[in-house]
């Protein structure tokens, strides 16, 4: 196992706004692409955390990520917008995107984007929480490399293909659901890699379509399309696999069919083949609860029925019982106390990178 | 198993409508309601089809389902509705809402709806597909009575909780995703029930939490709490089991939540405790795609895409692959040729019905 370190968040944060303003971006989109990867972090998702800033160093350097890209506005109602990212930088984009959908809902009690043509947008539960504290619900997707499979089929077509909606409570944890549509994520398969743990069978396939356990084969396997994840639901129509196949379907219509994007597995058309989310994109919707009734009273019923699922008597064997987005908001207030963890390989890629652009590296708690 | 009848859509058309009529409701309610129920029988899920005719008459009867109730807008925005059924029909409810949501849509680009006091609508796809004609993705979801074990939990916490999504195509059958948010349905278990099959392990669980296999010991044991059903991706988090539960979470959060209806296990509150689908709500969307992009782009890509998958070479041993909507499809044009399949079972007990009412039994083929 890797060994953590602690960071100072604010510290942290300084180190990947220098390292983006060096790779040309604008200072306000520094500020939130930084955010968007430490948020991750914050929340336990450290494969979707600042982990990243050195691949979004490679990606501007090849010119599949362009800071300066000219963001197109390709239509636009008082309740929708259509937009091609033309390759900017993914969070940069997502995060002006979801304000936008913000003030347009406070208005109007709705609103939704398509956007093409964009790049890896971090975490999808860092846009539909935006949207928490303007009494709102939010919605983010993305389409992702084709590493999943059809029910029966043998290729991969769709990819993990993340949906996140996040709902405000009162007293109780926000309601905050972010979940890939396959059965894990890409990310899970590192966790194992790293802790060099084979992967229980029933999460990813071979090109025979039989259990494949070792991670680092899998990880290898899923690139060159000899490896498949298994969509929520499992293998075949067994455990209703084709609903999570179907998910991750929607998320792509969505996503990519209502912008004009490339679907499923045009996302690793040429030339962007060897990199992983270089051609994506996104959905994002903002529900303005008092269009509905009054935000309060959506505050209290969150809270009734939350509180119900948080106190619900554990089964035999079980510690307790948690309803999404309570996890990651007990990880983010230990960062609050502990500082954010990163692990030793992380911490030393961004030092390197700090060295390469004499940038001053973060320091370590 | 049961026997199978084949009726003319027309002639069982017209004896729903009749029985609705006798029943109080108003001719249009009574041909809404109608159609609902046999395009169940259409697309292949006879659970919710013409069987359920005499469970409609029963609550009418008993006061649950009310068919002259006053159904009242609680708020209305030029994007948004909110609803009390007051305990009003829920396919007819259903129907006009949704109708009201493509006309705001058609000037707004969206519409949603929240809908609370309602009572079980029937397939939540019928409504979704509702939008199709209109270049529009249709949206329908509904919470039901509290089935569903929580991950880590011991009780029942909601319904299936069935969340169904639309999406036109051009030449390619449109993309119709319904789905229950639990591993499988009620009416799955009466499958089993009726073909006297023991259920695979993993579909549900009994009051120890054990593997449960008799189907009639299963449908009993949902409604005392004794059983219960799993998530989509089962039991724990070993294979997701959580994302299913809270995608469960999150329907009731949009039709109860934000409507101010029953959540979870207040849908089984007294007097409706052993009426299943008397206290109900929903939530319908309709997305119009030219706010987003020309609807004839839009079906061309959604025709890449679809094609692509139904032409997806099939893994060893199996026949084909499908996407969400095509063995409905599939069905209806079955239905078509053929007529409408009913088990015996249910002719005879609409058969019973007609002759209480004095009204003509519908004529098998």
């Amino acid at each position: 196992m890797a060994d953590v370190l602690r960071l100072d968040a604010n510290h942290l944060k300084r180190f990947c706004r220098e390292v983006y303003v060096h790779m040309g971006l604008t200072q306000e989109d520094a500020d939130l692409s930084t955010d968007v990867l430490i948020e991750a972090d914050i929340r336990g998702i450290p494969t979707h955390g600042v982990r990243l800033l050195p691949r979004h160093v490679e990606y501007i350097q090849k010119g599949i990520i362009i800071p300066t890209a000219k963001v197109e506005t390709l239509r636009e109602t008082p309740t929708t917008l259509t937009v091609d990212a033309h390759h900017a930088m993914g969070p940069a984009v997502s995060s002006k995107i979801m304000s936008a959908l913000i003030r347009k809902a406070e208005t109007m009690g709705t609103a939704f984007a398509s956007v093409r043509n964009s790049t890896h947008f971090g975490i999808a539960g860092y846009y539909s929480t935006m949207a928490l504290e303007k009494n709102m619900i939010g919605i983010a997707m993305t389409n992702a490399n084709p590493v999943g499979l059809p029910t029966f089929g043998s290729k991969g077509m769709y990819g993990t293909n993340p949906l996140a909606v996040a709902a405000p409570a009162g007293q109780e944890v926000d309601f905050a659901l972010d979940m890939a549509t396959t059965v894990i994520t890409n990310g899970k398969i590192e966790t194992y890699e790293i802790q060099n743990k084979p992967l229980p069978p029933g999460w990813a396939v071979d090109k025979n379509f039989q259990p494949a356990t070792d991670a680092r084969e899998i990880e290898r396997g899923l690139v060159s399309g000899n490896h498949f994840i298994l969509p929520l639901g499992g293998q075949n129509e067994d455990f209703s696999g084709h609903k999570g196949y179907n998910l991750a379907v929607l998320v792509d219509i969505l996503s990519a069919a209502l912008s004009g994007g490339a679907l499923g597995p045009e996302t690793r058309y040429h030339p962007w083949n060897a990199y992983p989310g270089a051609l994506l994109s996104h959905f994002f919707g903002a529900i303005n609860i008092a269009a509905f009734r009054d935000p309060a009273d959506f505050r209290s019923d969150m809270d009734r029925m939350l509180g119900r699922l948080r106190e619900c008597p554990p089964a035999p064997g079980q510690k307790r019982v948690y309803y999404a987005g309570l996890k990651e908001y007990e990880h983010a207030k230990e960062c609050k106390q502990q500082g954010i963890p990163l692990t030793t390989t992380t911490y030393e890629s961004l030092c390197a990178l700090g060295k390469e652009m004499s940038i001053q590296p973060p320091k370590t708690l």
